[in-house]
């Protein structure tokens, strides 16, 4: 019998994986796969029998639905629901208010503060539990989710004390995402937010976004580009941005808007936006006002002043601490807060557009009042596939500083290239600033550990779009997860995130998991190899930032041109940052000045962000200068077909759909690794003067060929609204 | 030992069906839910228990594959596969040349020609089974949908004698989709296709849509917008359209594009278009010869010329039959066809709209080229809610002439109306043109059978996007299934239709689809009751066409205003079109001339189409004019009203997504329908000055604030590109 019932049972199961309809990747890392190795099987099901989980709020409710669905999908289980602990394999999940179980656990309850929670294995009544607790609704939340993972990694639910918490406030989503629908630099499809049917129309997807986001920590979102349209501070569309918060609430997801310093004018009627004049003053508050009488957990303003048009303080003759502290003052009795970025530069072209962001907030330091952040990107210039940390972090101590990573890969292949962002992320967050001496690392002071911020914040572009696997490249989604991971806690390793993203989002299988790791992890150096090695920046196409353009030479600007920054010549190539140059390097503190003065000790990473070298300049490879950048083009094309074959390996080891789609687009990714190594090579070839050494195979064209390729319609593009 | 078999499989069936992620409507009218009901269960695994399909064919392969996966999803069962009938429930599938058991059924085989098949009972050795049999391997495939429509429609598998063909060749969806992702008029998202990630990334979805067009009967599509590119004609497009076309070709689905007719001066170099100028035949030519070395299979040219700004052969002085000509000469020996829209009118603007495509098609009449096709919309203005059938049908017997019908709903509420197209349709379709006498429908016309024309088609111009859900709305989803099975059948019922699209994508339970089939019949003439009763056309809001505008008086021209149309004055409302006015009804067959010219046997709902009437006009009802217009208006928003009723008593019976879904859905309707009745009822009341009766809820505004309401970003306007 006991045959027969197995046998069923294994057809049953067979069968509920076979689907018509394939593979669609729309469930991200919250996939739930049944768990089908027998003795993990039994274990967990004997360690979930029972759930006392009283569940009022919103908030702990969608926390409760998720567990028993993803039990039911992992384990074919629903535990008994119980108000006390009668058999071994009790889950006990809660807050202090909605459980006396709970609230025994004072000295976790003590450390976790608002958002934390902890996991613990205990005894009540003599049975064998497992205790899932936090101070708050959506502590629960994330206790949940964090229970969830652990068995969607196939951990052990044994010996388990875990007390976790964030370690940065503000986890936040920035979307650039126009109200027509387009997203700036979006490659995922449309927007995912259907303004024209908002607020009557709740998109299911609105749901599972606020989900994913729960699932990894992100408490927040600027659902509007940037570059703002005045029309989002429009009753009509702060009415449909109701309904995206309240969609979100459950999941304790805060929502923020851009907004468009000159709406007073724009919308309001007013003749100036001046964040002097007593009437703009009032304009925003009275605006702040019934923001919040629709939304009344609203978070607060993004902001982007005075920086490639968008208007701002200056325009007005005033400072950005005086326009950023006008949106705070309106926002302060409600608690709201003003992110205001620091990614500006004027109309006049500077020596060096590294220096403009220091240049223009390091003297305001001090002047913010306490509701306002400065949001500053992880490198001075924008988000390029290897940047130095940015100054200012560390530079002002008086201020509240938050990050901006992009997770949209602007300048990172769009969602064609495999790049695994977790590496960059954390390659920023581990830079040391030296502001108090040695361990200042930039993730101190974002975690406002270093300076004792009250007011900390994380910032990722989103890759988000319409795409019915949210973010274009199956991989992408891994960008996602990696910032939620790091925002919530800048210590965390990439290469766990990998593994857990990975374990979640396609198998446990240790065959798959451990070389594709591997793979992710080699991928952003890899890609820094085949399109900016050496400390090379900003030399993509112009405008669209699609495939190679180190000879663009005329733009809006000369500081939005490839030319400007590379500064190739006969005598070699980079951008003088030392004090022999612009003096870029003296915005650092002395240790890392001194180490970036000098071309010698300055790590070859960023050699030629730094420093104008000559071609025959000797490396330490034994290379000269000429020859270690053609290494490095090849080497990263070889790396890409590396992964190719990598993943070649990596069929029937998971669905055939996702196997075949990242096929397609490490194939994509190789052609244009290639094209990028064949412009740049024959770019700077013409100034270096030297041959491509032998052995290497030779480009399929002639530069000309690649300096007059047309794209048209290249996603991304669109220009506000 | 039985109960606990069972009691296993039913915890495993429940889990199955247990998901954290909800139902997303991805997967159409293909859901292929498992049978629950016992008996039936059994029965169909009786049915098909064994397999004989050789399938060496893409097409064969998808078939079976399809097939398999289908039965494994409804009946946890695969059948096992064989190669003679040696056990009661074999399915027999395949072609005489792929089975000796399917050509000895020479009758069917005779009857159903290339696209056809059979499906029925025989006995094989003794044994019963089940055959579908076609001459092709893609009627095959149609064969084997519409067997999986039966098992998805519980239907019973005994006496079965199904042989089905198509009556029409050319069954089309037109994608009025830019190159830039935008939709001119979709409602559904962006467009499908990605075109920037094409040639090298096959997207999922478009094999899913592929195998969605497949299994109603679609098999062409025309991918990029009527108002055309001429980019999409270079080889770098031609390459992408190519690996869409690979994508759809197993499903024997044809890809044409739209073309540009100044393309050879756009990207050929040419300093003219003229179709008689020999460099741009051969151009031309060129361009054919091309596209099929990269398409083998290629379609066609859909053509907008010479109306609405796109550039055509009268630009050069030549008529629409030399541009076609030109054109059909040059696919002629690849077998490609032209498809040449009857949708124009000139720059001059005319006494009547409705009357110019006739004018300008009907002299032409039989001087086109075979491989030309005049594209013929339902209606001689432009896809309203209701139009009388197109004078062209009929009146060109010396040409084929196929139908435009638009399945997404620009002037229909958008996707956030639950408006069932398939009355729509089906009114144009059994209208009787009288061109031989009684009997001669519009259906008639286009399957060639009253001409006996060679070449026949339908268009519908896709509701598709890139939502989830592809339509927008879940319900539209019905009308892409529709049009399919009318285009395959324009005889088929809507009825039948409507309950076989409820049955697969909701549920057999007859309690939710005897109401809500009953609701989709009914839903069509409430949106007219709504928007424009009794004959009123042309009044929605100016370019987006969303909401009311009966006052729209400036447009880029008068032909594009609303007052234009319903020439509503002290005296009345309505377009005289009889001989006593623009006499347009002069271009239909006398019986429908002289049913028309009379304003009394004009029917009601063509009324104000035909005649301007006076306000007091005494009407069939008793009431007048007015009192029936405002009856209509007001008892369309009831009707939506008793929509919802219906809806809100379906809860339970399907799932809650899309439950809550198309809840929230007709209470956007239920807004926008009082929208509409009080903006027409306040406008046309400051002509008819007559009171709105007593017992009707009165208008929460006056017309000011309707006429002043403003909207932004609404979908589906982008400009062309």
């Amino acid at each position: 019998m006991r045959k027969s019932i197995c046998f069923i049972a294994a057809v049953l199961l067979l069968f509920s994986t076979l689907h018509a309809w394939a593979e669609d990747n729309y469930r991200l890392w919250l996939r739930y796969e049944r768990v089908t190795e027998p003795a993990l099987y039994n274990n967990y099901r004997q360690s979930v029998k029972q759930l006392i989980f009283p569940a009022g709020s919103p908030t702990l409710k969608v926390a409760k639905t998720e567990l028993q669905n993803a039990l039911g999908q992992m384990l074919s289980l629903q535990p008994a629901e119980a108000n006390t602990v009668t058999a071994n394999g009790t889950l006990v999940i809660g807050t202090p208010q909605t459980s006396t179980l709970i609230a025994q656990h004072r000295q976790e309850l003590n450390t976790i503060r608002r958002e934390g929670y902890f996991i613990k294995n205990t005894q009540q009544n003599g049975k064998v539990t497992i205790t899932i607790g936090a101070n708050t609704d959506v502590g629960v939340l994330y206790g949940v989710f964090n229970f969830l993972k652990l068995l969607q990694t196939h951990s052990s639910l044994n010996h388990l004390a875990l007390i976790d918490q964030p370690k940065i406030q503000c986890r936040i989503l920035n979307h650039w995402d126009n109200l027509d629908r387009t997203v700036e630099r979006g490659y995922a499809g449309s927007s995912l937010w259907k303004w024209h049917k908002l607020p009557g129309y709740i998109d299911r997807r609105y749901i599972d976004y606020a989900r994913a986001n729960a699932s990894i920590g992100i408490n927040a979102t600027v659902v509007n580009n940037v570059n703002a349209n005045a029309l989002s501070l429009t009753t009509d569309y702060i009415t449909k941005a109701a309904a995206l918060a309240k969609a979100f609430r459950p999941y304790g997801i805060k929502l923020f808007l851009s907004i468009r310093f000159s709406a007073p004018v724009e919308i309001g009627g007013l003749k100036t936006a001046d964040p002097l004049d007593a009437g703009v003053q009032k304009w925003w508050k009275d605006k702040a006002d019934e923001i919040y009488r629709y939304i009344p957990d609203f978070g607060g303003f993004l902001v982007k002043a005075n920086s490639e048009g968008q208007p701002g303080p200056q325009t007005y003759g005033r400072n950005h601490a005086e326009g950023a502290n006008m949106l705070a003052d309106a926002l302060k009795p409600h608690g709201g807060i003003v992110m205001w970025r620091a990614f500006v530069y004027d109309d006049k072209v500077p020596d060096d557009r590294a220096k403009q962001a220091y240049n223009e907030f390091k003297p305001l330091d001090g002047q913010f009042h306490s509701n306002v952040i400065v949001q500053v990107k992880n490198g001075a210039i924008d988000f390029q596939p290897r940047e130095p940390f940015h100054p200012l972090f560390g530079a002002m101590p008086k201020t509240p500083v938050m990050m901006e990573f992009q997770i949209t890969q602007e300048y990172l292949g769009f969602s064609t290239h495999l790049v695994y962002l977790g590496q960059l992320f954390k390659e920023t967050l581990a830079s040391d600033t030296y502001a108090h001496g040695k361990g200042s690392t930039v993730a101190k002071v974002i975690d406002g550990q270093l300076d004792h911020q009250p007011l900390t914040g994380m910032a990722g572009v989103a890759n988000i779009g319409s795409d019915v696997n949210w973010c274009g490249h199956p991989f992408a989604q891994a960008n996602w997860y990696a910032f939620g991971r790091l925002a919530w806690n800048p210590e965390q390793s990439p290469n766990t995130i990998a593994d857990d993203w990975l374990r979640m989002t396609f198998t446990n299988d240790a065959a798959f998991v451990n070389p594709v790791k591997q793979m992710m992890m080699d991928s952003r150096e890899i890609t820094v190899n085949y399109m900016t090695p050496l400390g090379l920046h900003h030399i993509m196409g112009r405008d669209a930032h699609y495939g190679p353009g180190p000879w663009v030479a005329q733009a809006g600007r000369p500081d939005w041109t490839a030319v400007y920054y590379h500064k190739a010549d006969s005598a070699g190539v980079g951008f003088e940052r030392s004090s022999r140059g612009s003096n870029a390097v003296a915005q650092y503190f002395p240790e890392v000045r001194n180490q970036l003065e000098n071309v010698q000790t300055t790590p070859e990473k960023f050699l030629l962000w730094f420093h104008h070298v000559s071609w025959n300049y000797a490396m330490p490879s034994g290379r000269n200068l000429w020859q270690e950048m053609v290494h490095r083009y090849y080497s990263g094309v070889d790396s890409v077909r590396n992964m190719q074959k990598t993943w070649s390996l990596m069929q029937g080891k998971i669905d055939n759909e996702r196997f075949a789609e990242v096929k397609d687009l490490l194939a994509i990714q190789e052609q244009e690794a290639e094209w990028w190594r064949n412009s740049c090579v024959l770019y700077f070839q013409h100034f270096s003067k030297m041959p491509i050494p032998a052995g290497y195979e030779k480009p399929d064209h002639d530069l000309a060929y690649y300096e007059n390729q047309k794209f048209y319609f290249i996603p991304g593009t669109r220009g506000v609204q």
